[in-house]
């Protein structure tokens, strides 16, 4: 793991599965950047994740669905949400025309 | 502090000081938002942190200098750096055209 870099190099062209690449690993903390292309969960499949997690939208778009919340939660670029930990969710949708880089900060 | 958010949403123009802006804290752990707009440390300062400093820059440009090292480092968007505990460093530089948004995750 090199500790600098540009996230937005090396961004895969129509990757088959989402691409996650570890950028910081400490003690309770995990950065990662995760490239989705039109990738989505599989249907019936919920995160429920041991740690808490921040996430943004750095490129592309994203729809999120949390199965505690009514209407889904569009991301664009710049949009964050923290998840806490075993709030069970799913991305919904990622857009099929280019990359949709994420940036994920998994605390405890 | 909103859980969730756009990060490029209220860009002040011309701020006269740095803004930073806390997006989650927690125990040993602190992601904030800072906007500079031809900001850099005043000189001969030297930021000198208790926490682990893991930053990025998701728009317009910087320039970073550490005291162990020569040459400076530029900061485009999506370059991403670990700064070490009491590693000595400053901004030499922040584009005057354009707000630079950093993104700072502190962590112990």
């Amino acid at each position: 793991m090199k500790i600098c870099g540009n996230l937005f190099a090396d961004i895969p062209a129509n990757p088959p599965d989402e691409l996650v690449s570890a950028l910081l690993e400490r003690p309770g903390l995990r950065i990662e950047r995760i490239v989705s292309h039109g990738h989505a969960s599989p249907p019936g499949f919920w995160y429920d994740q041991e740690q808490h997690e921040w996430v943004m939208v750095l490129r592309g778009a994203a729809r999120l669905r949390f199965q505690d919340q009514e209407s889904d939660i569009d991301m664009v670029p710049g949009e964050f949400i923290e998840i806490s930990a075993h709030r069970r969710h799913r991305v919904e949708w990622t857009s099929p025309d280019e990359p949709t880089i994420w940036l994920a900060v998994f605390h405890d």
